[in-house]
C-alpha cells in the first residue's frame, strides 16, 4: 500500500519517545562527560532534516546551558580545508545515518583541532559515531521510508534530554512526551488535507524553538507531495517573502504558548489579511486568526516542536497520497546521499 | 516606469564597488582593531538578504581567519533572554538599514555580556552602528527599491575587504572587481528571461561560497517575481527536494570556478537528468551540463559571489516585469520590518 512505511513509522513516535525517555541515564552519562570539558562555544553540524533539529538544538544551548551556538557548514573543512582552532568548542554532529561522508570528515577535522565532538545518531556503529568521541543513539529503530519522520522527532527529544541533562536536569519536562505524542498524532487533520490538496505553494513559519518546526514541515511538504514548500522564520517572512503570499497561498504557521508563538500573531495577521489560507498548528492554534487549525497538548516552549511535527507529518503524507503520489517511493530520493 | 528604481540601483553596482575598494584603508582600521582583540570564534547575526550576506562571511572567516564561525538567530536573547558568555566572540552583525530592533536589542546584548561586536551598515548612523563597538559602512548609498540589491553585493565586497584586511590582505582580488562587475553586468539574459518565464517553480542551488548566491538569488526572484523559489546548498538537494525537481522546475546552479563550483557537477547532471530547465551561472558555466548559461569573469573562487548575484538580480527584474509586476511596489513589502 502506498505510504504503507512512512504511516507506520509516523505511528511508532510516542513509544520510540517512551523509550528514549526510559533511557534518559544513557544521556545523562555522555551529559556529564560534556559539563566536565566546560566547553565555551557550541557549533552544530548537519544536513536535510537533521539541519532542522540543529536548529532547535541552537536554541536549547543558548537558553538552557547560556553558550553561544552556532549552524556551521561542514563544507569549510571539506571543500576549502580550513582548520579553525576548536579549542573549547562543543562540535555536535546531528545526522540519522551516521553516514554521510562530509559530516564524518568535518567531524574528524574539529576533533583533530581540539573540539569535543560528539555524534548525535540513529546508527550507533556508524563512521560518524566511530569519529567523534562521544555519540548518543537516538533508538528510534531502523527507518524505511525515505522521509525522516520518527529519526527527527526522536533526535529532537534526544537533543532535549541531552542539553538538559548538561544543566543538570532529569528530563521533567518531558517525561509524558510519549502520551502527548499520541494525542498529537490523534489531531484531526482532514479539513487541512481537503483545503491544502489543491494548493500548490505552501509557505510554513514559525518563531523561536518553533522555527526548526516551520523548516522541517516544508521540507517534509516538499519531498513527499512534491508541493512548492518554503519555511520563513516569522521575522523574516515580513522582511520581503509576504510579498509572494495571496489567495493561492497555503500558509502552515506553528504557534504553541509562550515566547515563540506570542510572536508569530502579526506574521499570522498579515498573511491572513492576504487572503492566504493558514493552518495554525500548535497549542495556542486556537488564539490565532486562521482558517483551519490543529490544536496540541500544551507543553513548555521548548519541548513544543517535539510535537508540533507530528500532525505536519501526518498531513505530508496525506497529501501525498490525496495527489496521486507515493510517499514511499519519492522520485529520485536516496536514504544517504554520498555528498563530498 | 516599473522597475526603475530597481535598474538603476542594480546598474549603480560596479562604481558602488570602485568607491568601497577606494575605501580599503576605512576597513583596514577597523580590521586592525579586531585583530588585536584576536577572537577566538565568530557568531554571526542577520536577517533577510544580509543572512545571506552573512553566510558568505562565515566561509570567508572560517577559511581566511581559522576562527570557528557560525550564524546566530537573534531570537534567543530576544524571545528568550538568553545571556550567553560572549568573552573571546566577535559578534557582526549585517543589516543595511542597521534599523532591526531585534538585531539592535541582540547586539547590545552580546556586547554586555563581553563581544567584540561589530555592525556592517549601510547606515553609518543607525541604532545598531550605535550599538556596537565598531562600525563598517558598506557605502551603497541611497537604496529606494525595495528588493535589496546594491546593499547585498556591497555587503559582500564589505565583508570581504573587512576579513581579507583581519588576515593582514589588501584587497589585491578584489582590486579590478568595478570593472569584471561590468562585465557581469554585460552578459546576456535574453534566453533566460525567455525560457524562465513560464516556469513557476524554480529552484537554486550552489556550494561552499556560491550557496550565499544561491539563497540570495531565490529571496530575489520569489519576492520580486512571486516565482516559488527556495535555494539548496548542492549537498543537501540530493538528500530529498530532488524529488520535486521534474519537467516543469527551473535550477539555477551557481557554478564558478573552484571547489564550490567542481562540487555541483553531480548536482546539475541529476537535476538535468529529471528533465528540469537547468540555468547554470558563474565562471565555470561552460563546463557544466546545462540548458541555459550565463557565463561570468572568472576570479578567485571566494570573490565570484560579489559577481554571481548581478545577472540574477537582472534576471528577477527581468522576470517580475514580464509577468506584469513591478518590483519597484511589490505587494506588502517594508525595507524594515520591526520585528521583535
Amino acid at each position: 500500500m502506498a505510504g504503507e512505511r512512512m504511516a507506520s513509522e509516523v505511528a511508532e513516535q510516542p513509544a520510540v519517545f517512551d523509550s528514549l525517555v526510559a533511557r534518559a541515564g544513557d544521556f545523562a552519562e555522555v551529559a556529564s562527560l560534556i559539563a566536565a570539558r566546560k566547553p565555551r562555544f557550541a557549533l552544530l553540524a548537519a544536513r536535510g532534516s537533521s539541519d532542522h533539529a540543529a536548529l532547535y538544538a541552537k536554541y536549547l544551548i543558548e537558553v538552557f546551558l547560556q553558550l553561544p551556538a552556532g549552524l556551521v557548514s561542514p563544507s569549510t573543512t571539506t571543500l576549502y580545508g580550513a582548520r579553525p582552532d576548536f579549542t573549547d568548542v562543543l562540535y555536535l554532529s546531528v545526522s540519522q545515518s551516521g553516514g554521510s561522508p562530509d559530516l564524518v570528515a568535518a567531524t574528524e577535522a574539529a576533533r583533530a583541532q581540539g573540539a569535543l565532538t560528539v555524534a548525535v545518531t540513529n546508527t550507533p556503529t556508524s563512521p560518524l559515531s566511530d569519529a567523534a568521541e562521544l555519540s548518543v543513539d537516538i533508538g528510534a529503530g531502523t527507518e524505511l521510508a525515505v522521509a525522516a519522520t520518527k529519526t527527527y522527532s526522536a533526535t529532537l527529544l534526544s537533543l532535549y534530554l541531552l542539553v538538559d541533562a548538561i544543566r543538570g536536569g532529569e528530563g521533567a519536562a518531558v517525561a509524558g512526551i510519549g502520551e502527548l505524542a499520541s494525542a498529537a498524532l490523534a489531531a484531526p487533520i482532514d479539513e487541512a488535507i481537503e483545503r491544502f490538496r489543491g494548493i500548490e505553494r505552501v509557505v510554513t513559519t514559525g518563531r523561536g524553538y518553533s522555527s526548526a518546526t516551520a523548516a522541517e514541515a516544508a521540507l517534509k511538504l516538499a519531498e513527499t507531495s512534491y508541493l512548492s514548500a518554503r519555511a520563513y522564520s516569522g521575522a523574516d517572512l515580513l522582511h520581503g517573502p509576504v510579498a509572494a503570499i495571496d489567495e493561492s497561498t497555503g500558509v502552515v504557521a506553528v504557534t504553541s504558548k509562550g515566547h515563540g508563538g506570542a510572536a508569530m500573531r502579526d506574521v499570522v495577521s498579515t498573511v491572513h489579511e492576504r487572503g492566504a489560507t493558514v493552518l495554525a498548528v500548535g497549542s495556542s492554534a486556537s488564539e490565532i486568526p486562521a482558517d483551519l487549525r490543529i490544536d496540541l497538548p500544551e507543553t513548555q516552549e521548548e519541548v513544543a516542536p517535539i510535537l508540533e511535527i507530528l500532525p505536519l507529518q501526518r498531513l505530508a503524507l496525506a497529501l501525498s497520497l490525496a495527489r496521486g503520489g507515493d510517499p514511499d517511493n519519492p522520485r529520485g530520493l536516496n536514504k544517504v546521499t554520498r555528498t563530498l
